[in-house]
C-alpha cells in the first residue's frame, strides 16, 4: 500500500526508471521489491522471454515486448517513456550481470536524461545455478561469458587461463552461441591445462525457473560427454581444487570446503 | 496458503533443511521464497546480525541466536533440528557466497544426515553494491574475498594479480580484518600494478539495507584517500579497462559498457 503511493507521488512529480532484474524465472525467486515495482509501472518494457516469466504480474501496465539483438532500441524506448511515467525495463537475472543496467545507462547519458533512475538486483545465474548444485561457490569465484559477440574471443581466452592458473571456481555463462558451437569446448580445453580432471563440473539448466530444470554433476575430465547436453541457457561452474562430490539421497552434490576443516575439529 | 500447506506436509514425513540467502538485509531486497520459508519454520537459526535484519518475520518460529566465529556449532545445530522438523539458516546475502551453505553441507556430510535440503539464494554484497553504484560489472568479473582467516595470504595475492592481469571487474569483499587491517591497501597496491589510476572504484557501506547506506566513486589512484572509511562491511567494486564514471543528478555512477558501442550506433 505504502508502495503504490510512493509510486502514485512519483507519477506526478515526473517520470522514473527502474532496471529490475528478475531473477531465474519464477516470481518466487524475485526480490519482494522487484515484483511491486512491476506491479506498480505505468510501463514494462523488455525481452519477450523474460516478459512471459513474469506474466502472472502483468495486468494493467502497458507492456512492450522486444528481442534478443534489440538491446539498443529498447534502452531509448525506455528512456523515452521515462521522462513522464515509471518505467520498469526488465532484465532477467540481475540487472548488472550480462543483463540491461549496462546499455540503459549508456543511452540515458547519451541522451542526457536527468530522471530518477533506481536499479533493483536480482538472482543471477550463478547464484541460482550454485543452489541447486549444493555448495560449489562458497568462496573467491570468477564469472565468464563465452558469448564473443561483445567480447573478442581473445580477451576471454585471456580469462580463462588466468582465472584457472589461480584456481577460482569459475562460472561459464552463454557456453554456446549460434555462430560458435566450439566455445565450450575450447573452454574446457583452456581450464584443464590448470585444473585436474577429478575436479567436479556442474552443468544447470533452467535453474529454479519453474519448469525445464536439469542438473549434471560430474568432473572436468568426464565433462565433454555431455558437450551435446549444454546450450545457451546451460550454466557451467567448475570447482576450485578443494572441491568434492557428496552423494546424498540418490543425487550428486558439490561441495566446496570453505576452509573451516582446517581450523575447527567436526 | 499453497506455501504453508505444502509445509504441514514436510512436517508430516519428516524434517526438511532449509538454508536461505536473506540477501542484503531488509525484506524488500528478500526473494518471495526465502521469505514465505522463513515464515512457515519451526526453527530459525543464524548468526544475530543476520536474524535482526528479518526480525519482523519472525514471530511463531524458534529462534535460535548464534555469533560470529560460531558457524560449525551453529551448523550441527541446524542439522540435528532438521530430523524431526522444518528448519531454516540464514546467511547473509547469498547462501552460497561466503554464506552458510558450504559449512552446512559439510556438517551433514560429516553427520550423515540424509534428510531433504533445500538452498535458496539470495542478493548477494556485489549485486546489491553494484546497484547502487550504476552498471559496474555488466561484464566478466572476479570476486576475491579479503580475509585470510580461512584461506592463505599468499592464494588471495595470486587470484588478485592473475584476476588484474586478466582486466576482470574485481569486487573486494572483506576488506578489513580484525587482526590484519593492511590487507585493503595490499590488495589496492597490487591491483594498480596492472590497472591505470583512472579506472573507476566503488566502495559501498550496508548497500540497500535500508539504514547506513553509504557509498563512494572515486578512482584507483585516489581510493587510498578512503582508507579510513573502509571497513569489514564494505564492498569493493574495481572497473575494468572500459569502466567509466557518469554524473548525473549531482551523483557519480559507474558504467562498464559491455561493447554494444562497437556494433550499434546510438
Amino acid at each position: 500500500m505504502a508502495e503504490s503511493q510512493s509510486q502514485s507521488q512519483n507519477k506526478t512529480a515526473g517520470g522514473k526508471l527502474y532496471i529490475v532484474g528478475i531473477g531465474p524465472g519464477s516470481v518466487e525467486q524475485m526480490t519482494v521489491k522487484a515484483r511491486d515495482v512491476i506491479l506498480n509501472a505505468d510501463y514494462v518494457l523488455g525481452n519477450s522471454t523474460y516478459l512471459d516469466q513474469i506474466e502472472s504480474l502483468l495486468g494493467t501496465q502497458e507492456v512492450i515486448r522486444s528481442y534478443m539483438g534489440k538491446e539498443v532500441d529498447r534502452a531509448r524506448k525506455a528512456v523515452e517513456l521515462a521522462k513522464v511515467a515509471n518505467v520498469v525495463m526488465v532484465s532477467g537475472g540481475d540487472t548488472n550481470v550480462y543483463g540491461m543496467a549496462g546499455i540503459v545507462l549508456e543511452v540515458a547519458e547519451h541522451e542526457g536524461l536527468d530522471v530518477d533512475i533506481e536499479i533493483l538486483p536480482g538472482v543471477t545465474a550463478i547464484l541460482a545455478g550454485a543452489s541447486m548444485l549444493g555448495a560449489p561457490v562458497v568462496t573467491d569465484f570468477a564469472v565468464i561469458s563465452l558469448s564473443d559477440l561483445l567480447t573478442p574471443w581473445d580477451v576471454i581466452e585471456k580469462r580463462l587461463n588466468l582465472s584457472a592458473e589461480a584456481d577460482f571456481v569459475i562460472a561459464l555463462y552463454n557456453p554456446k552461441s549460434r555462430k560458435r558451437q566450439s566455445n565450450f569446448s575450447r573452454a574446457i580445453e583452456i581450464i584443464r591445462k590448470y585444473k585436474a580432471d577429478s575436479v567436479p563440473v556442474g552443468l544447470v539448466k533452467n535453474a529454479l525457473r519453474g519448469e525445464g530444470e536439469d542438473r549434471i554433476v560430474t568432473t572436468l575430465g568426464k565433462v565433454m560427454e555431455y558437450e551435446d547436453w549444454v546450450d545457451m541457457s546451460t550454466t557451467i561452474l567448475v570447482g576450485n581444487g578443494d572441491s568434492r562430490i557428496w552423494s546424498s539421497q540418490k543425487k550428486d552434490f558439490i561441495i566446496t570446503p570453505r576452509g573451516y576443516h582446517k581450523k575447527y575439529d567436526y
